[in-house]
């Protein structure tokens, strides 16, 4: 039977999504963080390129998404969509379960959808050099990926505990020619006090983005690029989503329920704006889900305020369900799901009803991903095992309820990289927080 | 401009292709190790069941996939054939370059294409569980997801060096489920012998073959698997080179030249094997080249004689090139080229002249490496970027001659648990040896 529904490069989608031009209500707009006034293009123009400012800030339903990119992108998109049938026996589940499968790209993630199209467009805009943050690196590496197509330098600020604990993430971005400073550096100033104040920092998300940005506006045709969190990111992200319609269609089927991991909100976005339009613009039932980890609840236990992306309070201020930009989430092992808050856009779809939100402790979420890795072959990313999670439940719902229901979700990365955090469960070392 | 060609899952083959039945002249039999006669069907099935040891010995050119089989393949397969345009670019060369990815499989190698059949005629055969042997973890952990699908348990007995060194490929093993046992072990009177006469024996991968084969033949219902040399490995691997034509027409092209690295040579029969029933049968003019590291190389510097498949002499006598079945290789970083011997079947088409070969030092590979993954964006397995090498001489000459040619290539796997061989070449702390 088919379990494979792949699209020739041709139907690469030709226009991203922008979930924006179809909300029913228009969305809070960023604040300057010194004026806290709607902040203004020119504002942000210190550390973005102005097509990438225009892009965050546009009204247009679609995007034309440039030739170059969408050569680049046929490296590995369209990817596959894949029916897991065998999850479904062993869970004997009348449900049909369908995942995107985004950990084929080069780096193992959806990561380079937005890595791609932000390195163009820096190039374009005469941009020699790109500064950013990591965390465990997936997203490092995506931009160094990205940085090699279209000929930019890129330094990464990258937190020091995963730096020294995570080494192959660190080897992937200088194996791609970018430069690595584990972060509080002595790079930037904001490194060097934070150094004095505690010889001992391990770094944290808030820290490196400051350095980072402290990098960018230091430095001459730098600029800052971001993985998460920004519109322009969750709509590069469209791409999953928009294949996946076609793949369904192919396979003849519509999904009930749509399940995607949620950290700053791009892999969510990404397979759930397309089925948002959908959901506004014609009605469609479906049930929509982001999945966090129970430690870091920002949609779950978060409250909607403006607040600021980072620790140090450099970014704009934007509406956003958050836990407070001082928030520092424990350890766990999905260090992608590791942010104090959620995209704006993803925010504003969770406030106005759109969508659902769930949490889980990361136990049941390894859980989830050993079954579906012994079923199924596929080591799913610990980010991405959260969505494994709740579709499991909502498999074994079903069967319990006895409807077939079509669940579709966004597999966001495979786990290759994260197999010390598989030990650690079936060793019985991971502990819930 | 279409640069990725993909098929649908139903253009997975239908057959695998059996290079022994065009060969102008017949191969030599394997002989047993004890009476030194051409092996009976009967010796083998001590160690293997019976389907797969005819399999092994059959003549027939096309040999049905099983449904089930196709059913699992297709968790991955027909895997992408890929131009190299910013490799061409790079190198301003006039050759077309393509490359077959088998790194998108979910182990990420070409080494579940056979793992998978293997599982599965086990379980018809009614064995329960299966014994193998892995080096760096490439095999082990492709048939500890195989085994999975088809409800098999299994046990690897991993090189202890490796299984120190390299904890990655061992955690993902156990993440599948396998028993993994780092060799020499306390599990077998072979392993026990060897820890006897040295306590800090390293383990070779002729010590784990030897502790694999006696835990197959000590169990009830167990057999034992290899991953490479035999024929019926070298079939299962000929669906790489199968969808590559068929891709390769879809782009409108047939390749001058096909490359593949080499180490017990089932990567390279996969991607091969198939063109050469071309230059046999329709005389094509295919260059079919053998990559193999200088400080293994079997076919371009070993003998074509008898000799056995481990060390303790266990295994049928094969007629194949061979450095010593006690020759012990350098720890060069790829790990999947480190045998003594060459499979039969290659062996075979090298003495006829159908095929070349050539040997690299590994600092010349890994620079290849780096700007493959540079231009192209995929990390190349340590392994595979032997043939990447290749490739880019090969595409260097093409512009010297000012001919266009086309390059085919097996991308056997992605590099991404190698990512330590490429900081030592990246530190210039990796030495030829």
């Amino acid at each position: 039977m088919q379990t494979r529904f792949t699209l020739p490069q041709s139907s690469i989608p030709t226009h991203w999504y922008n979930l924006l031009a179809d909300f029913p209500e228009p969305m809070a707009p960023p604040l300057h963080p010194g004026t806290h006034q709607p902040i203004s293009a020119a504002d942000m123009t210190a550390i973005f390129p102005e097509n990438l400012v225009a892009q965050e800030m546009t009204a247009e339903r679609y995007v034309e998404i440039p030739e170059e990119v969408r050569d680049a992108y046929a490296l590995w998109r369209p990817t596959p969509l894949l029916r897991a049938v065998r999850l479904e026996k062993l869970l004997d589940t009348p449900a049909h379960i369908y995942y995107k499968y985004e950990g084929s790209s080069p780096v193992g993630s959806h990561k380079p959808n937005t890595a791609v199209p932000q390195a163009y467009y820096n190039r374009e805009a005469g941009t020699k050099h790109l500064a950013t943050e990591t965390g465990a690196g997936q997203w490092g590496s995506s931009l160094a990926f990205a940085c090699r197509f279209f000929g930019l330098d890129c330094t990464v600020y990258m937190v020091k505990v995963s730096h020294e604990q995570k080494p192959y993430r660190r080897l992937m971005m200088q194996a791609y020619g970018a430069t690595v400073f584990a972060s509080p550096s002595d790079q930037t100033q904001y490194g060097q006090k934070v150094q004095a104040e505690d010889p001992n920092c391990p770094g944290s998300l808030g820290i490196a983005i400051s350095e980072a940005i402290e990098h960018t506006v230091t430095h001459p045709a730098t600029k800052y690029s971001l993985g998460s969190v920004l519109n322009h990111v969750c709509l590069h992200q469209t791409v999953i989503g928009q294949e996946s319609i076609k793949q369904l269609e192919e396979a003849g089927e519509e999904p009930d329920i749509v399940i995607g991991c949620a950290g700053g909100g791009s892999n969510f976005a990404g397979i759930a704006f397309p089925y948002l339009q959908k959901k506004i613009v014609e009605k469609k039932p479906y049930r929509i889900i982001a999945v966090e980890p129970a430690s870091c609840p920002s949609l779950t236990q978060g409250e909607l305020r403006y607040d600021s992306g980072d620790t140090a309070g450099m970014t704009p201020l934007m509406l956003m369900y958050t836990l407070g930009h001082d928030f520092m989430p424990p350890k766990i092992h999905a260090g992608g799901l590791r942010y104090h808050g959620m995209a704006p856009a993803v925010s504003h779809a969770y406030k106005l009803g759109l969508i659902e939100a769930r949490a889980y402790q990361q136990t049941a979420v390894f859980e989830a991903a050993v079954l579906f890795a012994r079923s199924e072959g596929i080591i799913p990313a610990p980010e991405s095992a959260h969505a494994v999670r709740a579709v499991i439940d909502e498999a074994v719902k079903a069967r319990e309820e006895g409807h077939k229901k079509v669940i579709l979700f966004n597999m966001s990365g495979h786990g290759m990289l994260d197999l010390t955090a598989y030990d650690a469960y079936l060793t019985g070392n991971l502990q819930d927080e």
